[in-house]
């Protein structure tokens, strides 16, 4: 059996991270043959599709309130799906994880961010991604592109600089984990950037 | 502008905290004209039902899943329904709250409980009640009162034990806020004894 690995992909809305899982997705199970279960956070399966709903309909919910709801969403999520792909030896691609909250929730809302890594500590029961591809993108770009425009989506611009910002300081702190991709390039060069990485990482 | 008040009942299904609640807040206007709001946790309004919902009808919820939806809405009932009614100087009268879940989770799951009062404290923003009335009864006699059984109603009585040792422990470590209610007596008994000790506090 193959050894499963565990891929999140980051980045603010636009910056084009459902295009990179979905070419990754490909070319893992035709060039390795594995098998790929491709994910997201918030809102997978019944209970997630619930969570989500909450998160995108309702206007005033609390920054407290919402933090929790992610947190939920995510419990779940690593328990019901994520952990058990791992265990059959799967290759799991996950658009968001950890790094969302402590990007949204501290460095763009101001939330206490060693608060946030314990509560997700708890949360996904310490389980980390091996890789995270982080999709960065100018706001001012990655917002043009953005069609389907949520809650998020109508932040204003100062937001969107905080996030992209703090996205890159959590990069910087685990240089391990974190691969950077320019995605203000057309996305065939992205997707290129992106396999080269981990087609090596298999091979290895 | 009467001082506001935070009251909460805490106890298992079956102990009578509903008809107790009821009891108090016609005897608060009838008795001393005050504003009363009658809420509980979880599910109060739109998005607590949402949460309820939830809670109640998935059965494969996971414990750490699940505590999360429980601090989501306690998050959202204190900031928007809690904390305005108090600023508004009415009285509050909320069934179940903070004491719920670490007595649930905690000392009924076995989660860290030092964890759940620091996830609870950031949930609340550290609103805590004045008054606790806690309906204490013998598991096998509250059970046998508890008509409509949810998810928790059929858990072994084992667990309704720890629960009840639970609360009593919680009583124990804060005397001055915990009143003690032999729920086992029938409801006009339980109901005098509350009323003793309320009324006598808000003529102080």
């Amino acid at each position: 059996m193959c050894p499963s690995m565990f891929i999140t992909f980051e980045g603010p809305e636009g910056a084009g991270k459902t295009t990179l899982i979905r070419a990754l997705e490909n070319r893992l199970r035709d060039e390795f043959e594995r098998v790929v279960l491709v994910t997201r956070e918030p809102g997978e399966g019944h209970f997630g599709r619930q969570i989500r709903e909450i998160l995108l309909q309702q206007e005033e919910v609390t920054d407290r309130a919402e933090l929790f709801l992610f947190l939920a969403d995510r419990a779940h999520h690593v328990e019901t799906v994520i952990k058990p792909s791992l265990a059959r030896g799967e290759i799991v691609l996950c658009d968001r994880y950890v790094d969302s909250t402590v990007v949204y929730q501290g460095h763009a809302r101001g939330m206490d961010i060693g608060f946030l890594r314990n509560m997700n500590a708890f949360a996904t029961d310490k389980l980390r991604p091996e890789i995270t591809f982080l999709l960065d993108i100018d706001p001012e770009i990655g917002l043009v592109r953005q069609v389907d425009r949520d809650r998020l989506g109508r932040m204003p611009l100062e937001f969107h600089q905080r996030v992209r910002r703090g996205f890159l300081r959590e990069a910087d702190l685990d240089p391990e984990r974190f691969i950077i991709l320019d995605a203000e390039r057309p996305a065939p060069g992205v997707e290129e950037q992106a396999w080269m990485f981990l087609a090596e990482r298999l091979r290895s």
